[in-house]
């Protein structure tokens, strides 16, 4: 019997759980579900013969070594700072382990640990990152060998609502959690173009987006995330001249979340002075400046430059409820912390309502002396709101390549991302059964 | 004979020193004057026979110790960052120790220390903050003396090139420390109006800014320092609704600097990548998002939403020659320190330049039911390259207040700032003397 330690049993663990605990007959599996409520981790169990639920505390150094000690391979589903403490104890305790998050610093760090030690540390092997890899690289990959030379890389990810649950004028609900979405994209966006350099400061981020259309699903905007760069030497494509990794929203969402920037109110860096007594209203009007005669309403749409006739643009606002004189009630908060608060009450998921995970890339390419260019698109819809499709696209991947290390298919130690073949082809083939599947077309180069 | 630490002879230090050797022989002092340079020591100690020049390494802490045990007093003219170990090293040798800079966190913790040392610790008393302080709290005192009750204190300060001296689009020179200017404002401003608190994140701030008509020298633009909030406390002045300190500007400055925000080419939080191959040109354009045929002057007004016509604002960029191919040729730098090599190429201080400070008050208040409002303002100029108005006014307040605390004018312990009478009154009234003067009118108020 092989010995899974879960440890977080979170919203995106849903599927995850349900393909661990589907397989575990078959495969031999035996599953600890550990999370802070036990109550959380009981009903991922769901009484299931091969599964026990614990209460966990991750900072308990002593019960966590003895946990991961007991394991055969643990799946951090942590919020990803955490899981350093997880990946050391694994290392010591030659275990295996799964996370769905960027590799950071430390996790970089570990690699000679982990190669001594025999022991595969997997991570970006969610939906993003993780299916942008697994799927681009099979593109890249099948370019470089039918003798193409890849020009551009360009890919979008976007977690948002299903159209059948997209009922308000954003277009978009929190599929995932708020307050990575209050803070996305802040510090600088690097990225390459034909071979420049690209920076982006954050205060214009939101007014840089470019339009992509998928058939059949129509238009979105994306946006520039973080760091491109880094990607290139990770893909093998270090001279690539153009690289570009990208967020996904519904048209007419950056200008108005732009608002928000331009205004200051997603800065996380300051106490506001007062803020336990403001209510949505005096929290817009504090960064507006002061006039006897003008409403706040007024005042906004000067700053921002909303036209009278832009009334989608302002009834955005309206409908958020930020001119209203409710109090927000949270003492000593910063106001990204303010901004959360007022949003999550009008953008939180209703009861039945469907997320869509939307991913895109595109692929210039240059071939026996001929451009071309090859879109690649992804979109799954939730089934539910416990089987959402963040739950679906995080968690499989993750299940998937925890089977791959277990039965031996996934071997070479070290501190790994699912980029070569031998990964991302069984992955992205058992991953077409659950719906994940992408479309790919040739079309027209648009760019010479 | 008491004796004197000057640490740091650079170019704020002139008129100090020239003051302190100009009154060593009358009031019994013996100056050491301490540098990392001691070429720059000598050149300031001049051969006076009351003072010697030293090399020194203010990290050296066993020489920092001895010299400290072996004065009366020691004047610290360092980076502000670096006061704290010589703060610490008077307390416990029970010296007192006179700054200009802003009380630091650190600083503000040794005050019971210094009390119980019987020290004084006496900061922020050179210009801005020190002149400002006194002058504000002289008016302040006044108008509650005689039973007015203030309602809004406004604050500006600047360090300017002199009229004469003024021949650059840009209305400006570097008179202190370019890498001030070029980060100046980053974070956020925090001020309080009619008893609304507004928040100014920094890429609006140069939107935001005052016109100031200073009678005989014309119109200045200001726009808001980091925090006016912390002054409400210190001056006495909690319930004030208006509290905004700020920065003053020749009028067009704000606007064309704001370009540079709007770029990034401010930020200071990362390494460029390529910086050591770009030029100018280079620079600017990776800031502007890519395009086959537009070049980047024409980019540039695009996005910055320059008119063709406008044609003062764009000559600005040109003059400073920020579309020339010329190299940059730093390496690993962010892009404030490009942005910083290139302006200086242009905007430091020539030959025989003098500079200037304008500083200006406003307050409104109450007495016997009317509104009253009082202008206050200085303007000092340079005498010359050395004794500059930066150096003057920096100087001789921290220069006349070491000669109190030497003759027992000044004798409370702890760490201070020049609010109170005892020190304001003797100090502004020895700085007339040197041409520091305030000009205050009473105006017809232009709030209600």
């Amino acid at each position: 019997m092989k010995k899974i330690l879960v440890i977080g049993a979170g919203r995106s663990t849903s599927s995850l759980i349900q393909y661990l605990l589907f397989n575990a007959e078959q495969e031999g599996w035996f599953l600890t579900i550990a999370d802070q409520s036990k109550e959380l981790a009981s009903k991922s169990a769901n009484n299931h013969e091969r599964a026990k639920a614990i209460a966990f505390d991750v900072n308990n150094e002593e019960e966590r070594m003895r946990l991961i000690d007991e394991s055969d391979l643990v799946i951090s589903m942590l919020p990803a700072h955490m899981h350093i403490s997880v990946a050391k104890d694994c290392v010591k305790y030659k275990k295996h382990m799964v996370t769905a998050s960027y590799v950071s610093k430390e996790m970089k760090e570990l690699n000679n640990d982990a190669v001594n030690a025999g022991v595969v540390l997997m991570n970006e092997i969610g939906v993003d990152p993780g299916i942008d890899h697994l799927s681009a690289m099979r593109v890249i990959d099948h370019i470089r060998e039918s003798g193409g030379k890849l020009e551009a890389f360009e890919t979008f990810t976007g977690g948002l609502i299903a159209p059948e649950s997209d009922n308000n004028p954003w277009n978009y609900k929190f599929t995932w959690n708020p307050r990575n979405v209050v803070l996305a994209g802040q510090g600088v966006c690097k990225f390459i173009q034909n071979g420049k350099y690209k920076y982006i400061p954050y205060h214009k981020l939101f007014r840089r987006t470019e339009i992509i259309d998928i058939a059949g699903h129509g238009k979105f905007e994306g946006y520039a995330n973080r760091d491109s760069l880094q990607y290139r030497s990770i893909y093998g494509l270090d001279d690539i001249p153009t690289m570009y990794r990208g967020t996904l929203r519904k048209p007419g969402f950056c200008r108005a979340w732009d608002v928000f920037v331009q205004l200051g109110a997603t800065d996380d860096s300051y106490i506001m002075d007062g803020s336990e007594s403001m209510t949505h209203r005096d929290f817009i009007n504090s960064f507006l400046a002061y006039n006897e005669t003008d409403s706040v309403e007024l005042k906004f749409k000067h700053y921002l430059n909303i036209r009278q006739d832009d009334v989608d643009m302002f009834d955005k606002f309206v409908w958020l409820g930020i001119f209203d004189n409710t109090p927000v009630g949270l003492p000593n908060s910063t106001p990204a912390q303010m901004l959360q608060c007022i949003l999550e009450k009008k953008l939180s998921l209703e009861e039945g309502d469907k997320d869509m995970i939307v991913m895109w890339h595109r692929f210039l390419y240059e071939q026996n002396g001929e451009h071309k260019e090859l879109h690649s698109s992804m979109v799954v819809n939730g089934d539910d709101p416990i089987y959402t499709a963040m739950a679906k696209t995080v968690g499989l991947p993750v299940a998937i390549a925890t089977k791959m290390i277990l039965n031996g298919t996934i071997t070479t130690p070290g501190v790994h991302i699912p980029i070569s073949k031998e990964i991302y082809e069984p992955i992205l083939d058992e991953l077409e059964n659950y719906g994940v599947h992408f479309e790919e077309k040739e079309v027209s180069p648009s760019f010479y």
